[in-house]
């Protein structure tokens, strides 16, 4: 870390527009200062850490050149945009990273006009950005519209069907594609081996601009010697400098270009700006450049935690942890379980497994479709998948749930973490839908645990279950409860029984129960299995005289308590019905999931 | 069309194994029985045409040189499957195709072992292939696994995503290209560009090899044609043979070939056998191979409906067309207006909008994804952005209408067609999720018509609506009503009042209206507005002695009459709620839609 004393442009810079009277020098000190920023800020809030940190001469490039907001600019799924935040007037607020009185962690529409859309989801910046320039075509203006794509979100096949159109179309679109080489995880897949390919033909130019130092780091030449085999195996593809797969798409390839020197930066986009036809400009950057530790460790340090957590209750585990912990000791008696993930092996807990089972670990990249299928096939293959993955970002398989895995009645097993709410990632990462779009999904059983223990036996159950079943969890729980019941499809579990009172809390998952138990004299049911619900138990408790309350951490419509209400309806309702759950799934609020919970409902 | 008269395999092949024995004189002799077998079926029956004519000699080739079902065929999409199940003992109930006593018009696991998936949504197989793939490794098998994929299903990113997966772990899949320059419209996007040049690679050798006359065909030239117009522009690009795509992606790639040619298919097949890694014949087909009009036409033969229509009523108008032309009306005045679909340009009734307004029409290709987000961003552009798509398809795009369009609340309109129930098409096709899985996503609202004028009254009144919405509907209707109130958000309207009964029917879309409105003595309500719910009027309603029955052709679980529930829950339930739904999605009824309503609820 180095300390920048010389120039305090952060004092003074306040919009785009003060940027473009330094010069080349001055603009590279207030990187400086906006690395140094975003270090302290993130050190204290938490965030996203080593992507930011890569991104920083980039994003004061493009606003040196472009000029925001008249020309749009944007950042995919928008993790990488504290320094953009900083360059348009949100310095203030940046030091309150991710809480509710600063800036979000992601792009947000209503915190500022430099922010066109509110967005959080990887792979979607190039078919809005083709949109925003086909409607700047069709009204005859002339700004530019930029759109900032890491390489891992090229991964996601959005990101390709966008391609297409844009290369065969050919409207005036400009792509700069942040090469660093991962996205969540490590990137996997054939386009990275492609851009590696693309990464070593800059390096023969490299030596001759003398521009080697860059070129010099470790992971890139230990890519290119990879390549360099395959290369020598395949023979015949001598000619990859020119012809490869931007062009073939009918886009103009310039680069690659080291995205941390401004004097190559500015003039490349320069000249982009004048093309009449869709550019692709690629640049190699380094993830957490500046800070030591995170240049030598970017997976680590992709995300890092906030300094002191406060207002929440320190959780007793992990439901990440503790699913990667069984999946691996159940794999080492089942020879037929393998698992999925896309691009989060390390948030779901898979790290230990991909290790000690690598034949049976697939990491698709950011290719959600692509993951549900490959289930799909293994599991119709006799081979027991299971697809790990975030809430929200399950929400991009909905078709393959219904169309392959429900369909054909696949024993494909869902884990789904990061369900409910999510605390400091605000209103982008929620897992707030879930329980509504499995609920109408035909064949597939969907449960939540009360605790760790409870998951392990959830785990154990999904082993024999031949339908589809989806099993749901926030990140962490916070309370060890003391006794299991066995699981059974549809049977839920009594944690308190309180014969003089006629009220019946049903509770889905640990955050639910946790809040439930704190009720007195109420009866406190388990309600692991969302789907199918326990209807003997529902029937034995719809009378007049009782109140029967639902609790579950996501949106009103489609979820648990409307089934509830649903079932009883059918078969004659005599208990009174009171759902809780969130009434709107637009939760920006980045307190802690705890009092979230407590007012949100 | 020319009768084979010489030898009558037809009625002596019942499985592929009879196949083997054949000559290669013999087994094109097949091909035109089978050829004049579909002529002759779909001519009475309906369903897919062109396609399937076209796959004839290709699918013989793929049973003669592998042996399913121990190798593993998966045919994308699976609309080109006629010859297969021909081939695989279903002849006779593939007289009675797309009909309960018949075949399903898709693969269907159900019905035979040689149909491993049940199917019908794009781009799904060479995912599915993969799994298949990984588990025969896994499991230390040696089956074969083939995908055969449409040059159109390429065009979906899902398609991307495995083939970066499949090109970069080298697992051994065989892929198919099944290349007819066409989808259901026709190709579009720089993939198609592409191929188009493999073609041209292809028409060179073609040259040498003495087969010109295959290629002499004219679309195809036509294409070329244009091909060189750009490749003497693009100057550089000479070298396209040998690097492309696929090969770029990881792919040993073979072609390209004629798919009718059974000579040189059945060597490239077994060539293909014997490679240790994944490989990609690239065939090229001519879709309605065999029937003059098809030939000429594919687009207008891609499917073509049964010759006589039993249990229905004649419908009086089809709502894709009434959407077509008010859409191209309302554009003629309101510049702001631009169509979007993912290649269903026809079905959803875009034929003239197209031709008068080429720029502001953009077809995207089977790529669902992408459609939703250009939406999303020609809506920010200030453009008025109306996304024409079937209920099925559209489930692609759950992800985008949650996460950019919802979170942003952009003002896209979902034109959403073949809603409800799909008659002959199947399980594959139903339109049975849509108002389950657009309830509980936030800021969407949600009508159906009653009928071609309430249509056109939605399509203005979307005009000035500034949040998405979601028109739903099936294909055509059947009443024209007399009166029609003005459109007003979550206003419903009475279409009958019976000031003595105490049953209150609410009737989403035009089937279940058409359908209350036979209930004698009871009042009829059109819900016009499934989200938001006419709360006022519910209130009213809300009354001990009354009885709210609600109709819906979508599933029970998150659908409208669960949403009314719950309103009524929460305000406090007095009436009586039945709700009338589809207990479940998966329906392969094949019946006409009217007897599913009334037999299937």
């Amino acid at each position: 870390m180095h300390r920048q004393e010389t120039i305090k442009n952060l004092e003074n810079i306040s919009s785009p527009n003060d940027l473009k009277n330094l010069t080349i020098k001055e603009l590279q000190a207030y990187c400086g200062e906006i690395r140094d920023e975003i270090i302290d800020v993130v050190s204290e809030k938490g965030g996203h850490f080593a992507s930011n940190l890569g991104a920083i001469e980039l994003t004061a490039a493009i606003h040196y050149v472009f000029n925001s907001p008249d020309d749009k600019l944007i950042f995919d799924v928008g993790h990488q945009t504290y320094a953009h935040k900083i360059i348009t007037g949100r310095r203030k607020e940046f030091k309150n990273l991710r809480t509710n009185e600063g800036v979000s962690g992601m792009p947000n529409h209503l915190e500022s006009e430099h922010d066109i859309f509110t967005l959080g989801h990887s792979s979607s910046a190039l078919s809005l950005s083709l949109g925003l320039s086909r409607a700047r075509d069709l009204k005859k203006e002339t700004h530019h519209v930029v759109s900032i794509v890491g390489d891992g979100a090229l991964t996601g096949g959005i990101s390709y069907e966008a391609l297409c159109d844009i290369g065969a179309n050919k409207e005036r679109v400009i792509i700069i594609l942040n090469d660093n080489e991962m996205s969540i995880s490590k990137n996997v897949g054939a386009l990275s081996k492609h851009l590696a390919r693309l990464r070593l033909s800059r390096k023969y130019n490299a030596f001759k601009n003398g521009l080697t130092t860059f070129f010099s780091y470790i992971p890139l030449l230990g890519r290119a010697a990879i390549f360099c085999a395959t290369k020598i195996k395949n023979g015949i593809r001598t000619l990859f400098q020119r012809q490869q797969m931007f062009e073939i798409l009918g886009l103009k390839y310039i680069g690659p270009f080291n995205g941390h020197n401004l004097k190559m930066l500015i003039p490349t986009l320069e000249r982009a700006k004048k093309s009449k036809r869709p550019v692709l400009i690629h640049v190699l950057t380094k993830k957490g450049k500046g800070h030591v530790e995170a240049e030598k460790n970017p997976r680590e340090f992709h995300a890092v935690p906030p300094k002191n957590k406060e207002n929440t209750k320190e959780s007793v585990g992990s439901f990440s942890k503790i699913c990667g912990e069984t999946l691996t000791c159940l794999a080492s008696k089942n020879k037929d379980i393998v698992a999925i993930t896309a691009a989060m092996s390390d948030g779901v807990g898979l790290e230990e497994f991909a290790k000690q089972y690598p034949k049976r670990f697939f990491d698709v990249a950011i290719a959600e479709q692509h993951a549900a299928l490959l289930a799909a096939g293994l599991s119709k293959g006799e081979m027991k998948p299971y697809f790990c993955v975030y809430s929200s970002f399950l929400q991009r398989s909905y078709d393959q749930l219904i169309h392959e895995i429900s369909i054909n009645s696949l024993p494909v097993t869902l884990l789904i973490d990061r369900a409910g709410t999510q605390g400091e990632d605000g209103i982008t990462h929620q897992g707030l839908y879930d329980l509504s779009y499995l609920n109408h999904v035909e064949n597939i059983a969907v449960c939540s645990p009360k605790d760790g223990k409870e998951l392990e036996m959830m785990l154990e159950f999904s082993q024999n279950y031949s339908a589809p079943l989806a099993i749901r969890y926030p990140r962490n729980f916070k309370i060890n409860y003391e006794t299991h019941q066995k699981i059974e499809i549809g049977k839920w579990e009594i944690i308190r029984e309180d014969e003089k009172s006629n009220v019946y809390v049903l509770a889905v998952g640990n955050r639910m129960l946790d809040i439930a138990n704190e009720i007195n004299s109420a009866n406190i049911i388990n309600a692991r299995f969302v789907k199918p619900l326990d209807e003997e138990f529902l029937k034995q408790i719809n009378k007049t005289e009782n109140t029967i309350i639902t609790m579950e951490d996501n949106i009103k419509a489609g979820g648990f308590g409307e089934s509830v209400l649903s079932f009883l309806n059918d078969v004659g309702l005599m208990a009174k019905v009171e759902i809780k759950s969130f009434k709107n799934a637009l939760i920006d609020n980045r307190d802690s999931m705890q009092s979230l919970i407590e007012n949100g409902f």
